[in-house]
């Protein structure tokens, strides 16, 4: 199988500090964000500087690395944004790692390591589940820039695409802050995959047309019924996809599997600055003074999901028990 | 019953031309696009400075009246847009209405003051479904600005609100030209009705969490079997409901509805330049060079719709024979 596109970085480590592609300028810029206090990487983290839940989760792991005191540094960066798990869970096992006499930056290190590998096997244990020739629709960014290795859904995407199993992708754009305008797209023009980029609104006419064959997205938090929280507008996919018999598939991490959730209705759903939806790139699309809500995500019921694809193997939503090793 | 918010005129004849309030500058400037020609008309039309099914059919009749040669204004006129039947429907009354010698400023201003009788009566049948304090989602915006009267999906809306039935409006902003973040806004800050701006992707969060008591959307055309086309995204949401078991309606005049569609399928979807898509007011949301698509419409079936809301009651979507008058 071939191994998909040359690899994209969004963070590296370089003269004793963390060093953040800045998410927010791409793609118009490509500039990087120097962090040498922990302080900088919960800024990054908060303002989507770096975003994506695995890469957030390393982001963290990276910012213990920089902290003198780590049990604050831990608390500090769990307060950055509740919904991914990867972050909680990145922050436990570096203090954990750190109580036991541990370097932290080795840790880290390992982890991107680890994360390279699970998408690596995310991709290959995906892309089998797909004919040839397929119209695969995704939403947000689950690429390299949102794990540091080929990505989850998208890696799985990429990889399809590299063995002839994908003929075209919708990228949905992804309001309020096109993750998939801004970061899918230029993966993908990056993997020389044909694609393009729709309005968010737009999945139900193509899926009544009968131009998306499968759905891959990736996920925040998955419960330990398999209920998934991922970007806003993942729930409506999902159902749209249930009423056209569409594949609807979650790729993961296992790191992203948290057993101490029961169910989705128990996953914090982040709620972020209304300026997000009432403003873009320094223009109002809204009057002046006009209220806006900005939920980030929502949550999919595993009743709705075909398969969740980890680095051990394709899941059904309802027997993840032997999945989760979080 | 109260009469709802002061009124907004988004077209006027004045002094020989026909001005129209310029919707691509709206809520930033209140700016008057003047057209003495019918080409002006048409570019108007095309470039969305004025748009809103009802509204575009009242703006191409009195385009007709600015002609020379009507039948040649009218075949202009009729290309513009393909979706909204009530473009087809005005121009051919107009039409008719010259060929057997009527003058066709004078049937423009009637077919204004017939659109702004229809609203009121559409706002008054469509009020009595509403419980008291009902959460109403809309999408894009079926408002004053969409015919030149109160509306008829928001002046249904802003007439449940007047007696006291509605307690908050969920606003879509309805991506890609943000016609309810931007217009529908706008008007519900000057009728004083409290509402909340959302991306369309919030809708089916906001259904799961119990928040949304009721739908309902404008249409541009309406098939003899109750199929509805409406604003991409109109279908997602009627799925969405339907799911939910909230009450989904479709509010339209009878000039909307068209005898001579069989069904849905057969109502053609414009498609518009990808770039209203990949970039907003000057900015790119995308790498340059990326493809999208821009679909403006979608279908929703006759089955999800719970009922239409017309000038001369509400009706089932199956049972139109009666409504249609057009």
């Amino acid at each position: 199988m071939a191994t998909g596109p040359a690899p994209i970085d969004p963070l590296r480590w370089r003269d004793g500090a963390l060093e953040l592609l800045d998410q927010r300028r791409l793609p118009g810029a490509v500039q990087w964000l120097r962090c040498a206090e922990v302080e900088q990487v919960a800024e990054a983290i908060e303002t989507l500087a770096v975003r994506g839940a695995p890469l957030i989760g390393l982001a963290a792991a990276y910012g213990l690395a920089l902290a003198d005191d780590v049990p604050a540094a831990a608390r500090r960066l769990a307060a950055t944004r509740p919904t991914a798990i990867n972050l909680g869970w990145a922050l436990e096992r570096g203090e954990r790692h750190h109580a036991g006499g541990g370097d932290l930056l080795e840790l880290a290190h390992e982890m991107l390591r680890d994360q390279r590998e699970a998408d690596r096997r995310m991709g290959e244990h995906g892309a089998v589940l797909f004919g040839p020739g397929e119209r695969v629709l995704t939403h947000c960014n689950a690429g390299a820039l949102a794990t540091g290795g080929r990505g989850t859904a998208l890696g799985v995407i990429t990889t399809a695409f590299a063995a002839g199993r994908v003929a075209h992708v919708w990228v949905d754009e992804t309001r309020p802050l096109l993750q998939g305008a801004r970061l899918t797209a230029w993966e993908l023009e990056r993997a020389g995959a044909p694609y393009a980029i729709v309005s968010d609104s737009s999945a139900g006419l193509l899926m009544m047309r009968g131009v998306v064959d499968r759905i891959v997205v990736g996920a925040d938090r998955i419960a330990a019924n398999g209920d998934v929280a991922n970007k806003i507008g993942t729930y409506s996919l999902a159902v749209l996809a249930d009423r056209h018999d569409v594949p609807f598939h979650v790729a993961a991490p296992r790191s992203t599997i948290d057993p101490a959730t029961p169910c989705g209705g128990q996953i914090p759903i982040e709620e972020r600055d209304a300026a997000e939806v009432t403003v873009y790139a320094g223009v109002r699309t809204a009057p002046a003074g006009a209220e806006a809500r900005n939920w980030a995500f929502d949550v999919t019921p595993a009743a709705l999901i075909t398969s969740i694809i980890t680095e051990d193997g394709v899941w059904p939503p309802s027997g993840l028990g032997g999945a989760a090793g979080g």
